[in-house]
């Protein structure tokens, strides 16, 4: 185990220094049949691609209300979420939109039907999110959680929430949920959210 | 520049060795409120997490005809495939599918509406497929195509397929075409492609 406090640990920044294979320091090239700079091992050959990363998520509802997260985690500390997070290696998209429910908020739901599909690209991301029930309301935050909450939709905390991709999932919600017809959104949002 | 030919390069390994922000030896841990092993530098903090990846494509169509693609990389050499490839930084699924048509096969296209979403958790991808109308049939193969041709639905080459997501995309496709409603198709491959 680390002698450091958890503090210690933060991501993997997006700039490569060094090969992950041989630990040798990485080039900026071009390589061969490629159309653009890649980070690349001249020891080892490796070369480091790199790709966006997809957020997976529900819009969970019991009872027509829908189950919000407060973020206890940067970035928007403080601010209401949906439950949804990176996308894990091994599992499909839903599966990590239910893992990041029930890690989050302790709720178990029934999934449903694909609802947005959104390309964020100054993000390097595609969330997802999915419809979901509630099956049992009763809320068991994690530590990403600061606390959860059912809200009616004329009590959505608008002002407050995360990230953009949470307002328009969210505003698409309301919409459809007005003539009961829920199709698949897929759109781009190509700026960051305000505050 | 490189002393070595183009063959000396390959994509890393998903089996990381060494922190790319220092080049420290990594270890393998649970981190600190976490839940799964990550490769964590314990000399600067770095925790390298990894995920799924995209790969983004198209249905191009001419005059009711398929535009394949025969593979001149592997895997799956010299098998027939639809324009695809890894989403790359800064672009959004459907700016990625149309690179890849180009640069596969020389033709450029109308992106239509988003077809299929694929679930590919064993090879740690998620598929998205476009309809797409092509502008122009001139083809230009880049170098990662031995050869590319348009298709009738009923010449098919569906025992030379490269990847079971283009079958089922195929498979859809063509089954969409006799009715006329070509609606989003999200589900999961969970084994393997034979062959």
């Amino acid at each position: 185990m680390s002698p450091h406090p958890p503090s210690f640990y933060h991501p993997a920044p997006r700039t490569l220094s060094f090969c992950s294979q041989c630990g040798t320091r990485l080039n900026r090239i071009i390589p061969p049949d490629d159309n653009r700079m890649r980070d690349v091992c001249e020891n080892c050959g490796a070369v480091h691609y790199q790709n966006p990363l997809n957020v997976v998520g529900v819009v969970p509802v019991w009872e027509n209300k829908i189950l919000l997260c407060r973020r206890a985690i940067e970035p928007r500390h403080g601010k209401w979420t949906l439950p949804a997070g990176f996308m894990e290696l091994g599992e499909s998209t839903g599966q990590g939109a239910m893992r990041e429910t029930l890690e989050e908020s302790g709720v178990s739901i029934r999934l449903g039907s694909l609802f947005t599909v959104i390309n964020v690209p100054h993000a390097e991301q595609v969330h997802f999110f999915y419809l979901a029930d509630v099956l049992d309301p009763a809320l068991d935050p994690g530590p990403e959680t600061l606390e959860a909450a059912f809200f009616s939709p004329e009590d959505i905390p608008w002002e407050k929430l995360a990230f953009h991709t949470i307002r328009s999932t969210l505003e698409h919600f309301v919409a459809d949920s007005k003539t009961g017809a829920f199709g698949l959104h897929h759109y781009e949002i190509s700026a960051p959210y305000p505050g």
